[in-house]
């Protein structure tokens, strides 16, 4: 393609147009098997989310990491298919969980509809998913894939308990990433090279790829919650400092923390007592410890780590869209 | 054991007793994997649940059907376990889709914690089941289970939307009743069949007796609802009146209700203006149609269909239990 300025330059928009033809696949099977004849409130709500159209990233993981190892069958696309109900039943449940208001900005279900639908319509998206991989007729991918599902609730029953909490560490911050969001990457590559019977280091390899790519990207997330552009994540400066959430920033100014300043993550995160002008202290006792550059360096390390696991699978052009999302993901806080 | 008035009377008591060996070892395995080393909230609200002790209906009818199709291994104690955890997960959710204060006489989850934590430890529950049964390495189980949860998820939904709608039909009924109730108990029954490898007439007559167990099981505790001994169902007369559900004995009063009925039904129940006096019009409405006796005829017809099934399966104590249990489910209607 050399000089086709016309190219994406997006990683993901690359993925999405060299697998369009899979995406297809995928995007059919999503909507087959959503539809439900009986309950049409259904296809209602996960239309509303799917419609939504995120980017898609965890089905193209699968689907890129099953043609890279020379997979031939389709059994990828109920992978992806798979990865992609998981992820929109953890939105639906999340939005109850949050009370939350909006979500790739539009309104979110339970706004629109009710709790009640939320929880159910996710709990129908799960048992759709858990029939989409057992038509797999792989046993390793079933194991994979339920073990990630316990992973991310866990993930989510941890980050409620450690909210608010003063002493949630880095490791306890890292299972919560690893529940939330790097669990689902990492299985949405693994289950690719597994359904493409790759060997086994080429498996690990997709399984560290897809868990640092998730940890960078959520690092990043959360890094973003407290300085830079808003637009890109879709949500407002400070939203983690309101939900009383602790993510790296705070965790390792908290680590820091002198008499007063230990007073004020008291005051504002553990009680929960916060007026104007407390966001923007919390922004100035972070810069004083410096403990953005720590988390910016933090994601640019998991990138590595990401960038580096690729070394073990067979050249290939996704695999450079792989290696160039690991940079993208990280690019957002450079 | 003839003469043995020490014996306990009812059939799933007996049940019990006859599978104790077999239920230590699920019971074992349910606190085991209902653990969790990253989130102690997680056994706590499930404990809270278990610890309840409902009467463990489900995971029996697993056992004692892999026993009387001769099993000999321990699959089945996982698959028992996989149906407890399903089961109480519905329950986490019912309870924030209920919005309800109250279960097996105690406070629910989603008070004692929230509705997140309920929404969550559910999730992990159904992950947690989704091992389990992976863990039996048998395709056909893992397909029964997914679509029994998955007709359970689209029964709740199709529940929520026939809330209130006096459009309800009895073919409608009968879909929320198989997803609220019998799909799981059908489920059950039918994998304690596949695991000990019983014929396919015998797994088809496993699978009939739970799917009419469960529809006459419900069918008359919704008949409870509007008369009977409400020790028995742990609800309080009227509940379902009040919540505004379409059961059998409403919808067969309004398929033949009069202009002033139709009134009476169209002001309670779908617009939901209630008053005192109201239950008891209620009622008197369907004394005059007979629609007690015709929703306790299905009951008794469901059981029947039940008991029947089980011609086709070995005889066994087992058997004469199953047996019983299919009467014991409506005698409190008799």
């Amino acid at each position: 393609m050399g000089l086709d300025t016309n190219a994406p330059a997006k990683p993901h928009e690359r993925l999405a147009k060299y697998l369009q033809t899979d995406m297809a696949a995928v995007d059919v099977l999503i909507r087959e098997r959503m539809a439900s004849a009986h309950a049409p409130r259904i296809p209602e709500v996960t239309a509303h989310l799917v419609d939504a159209g995120g980017k898609r990233v965890r089905p193209m993981l699968t689907l890129a990491a099953a043609q890279m190892c020379g997979y031939q069958g389709d059994h990828h696309h109920k992978l992806a298919a798979t990865v992609e109900f998981i992820h929109t039943a953890t939105l639906l449940h999340d939005d109850v969980v949050d009370e939350s208001g909006q979500r790739r900005g539009r309104p979110t279900a339970n706004l629109l509809w009710d709790n009640k639908s939320s929880v159910l319509v996710g709990d129908y998206l799960f048992a759709r998913s858990f029939q989409l991989m057992t038509a797999t007729g792989s046993l390793q991918v079933l194991d994979i894939l339920a073990d990630a599902a316990a992973t991310i609730a866990e993930g989510e029953v941890l980050q409620l308990t450690a909210a608010a909490n003063l002493d949630t560490t880095e490791d306890i911050y890292l299972k919560v990433v690893r529940g939330k969001t790097a669990a689902l990457f990492a299985a949405a590559t693994e289950v690719g090279g597994v359904i493409a019977d790759a060997s086994t280091a080429q498996v690990n390899a997709l399984r560290a790829y897809g868990d640092a790519l998730g940890i960078a990207f959520q690092i990043a997330d959360d890094l973003l919650d407290y300085g830079g552009d808003t637009t890109a994540t879709g949500k407002n400066l400070g939203d983690d400092f309101r939900e009383r959430k602790l993510t790296l920033p705070v965790i390792k100014a908290v680590a820091k923390a002198d008499g007063d300043e230990r007073a004020f993550w008291k005051r504002t995160i553990e009680k929960g007592e916060q007026s104007d002008g407390d966001l923007d202290q919390a922004l100035a006792i972070i810069a004083r410890h410096g403990t953005m550059a720590a988390t910016r360096d933090q994601a640019l390390g998991w990138s590595k780590t990401a960038k580096d696991a690729l070394d073990a699978l067979p050249d290939h052009a996704l695999k450079d869209m792989l290696r160039d999302l690991a940079d993208y993901v990280v690019a957002r806080i450079n």
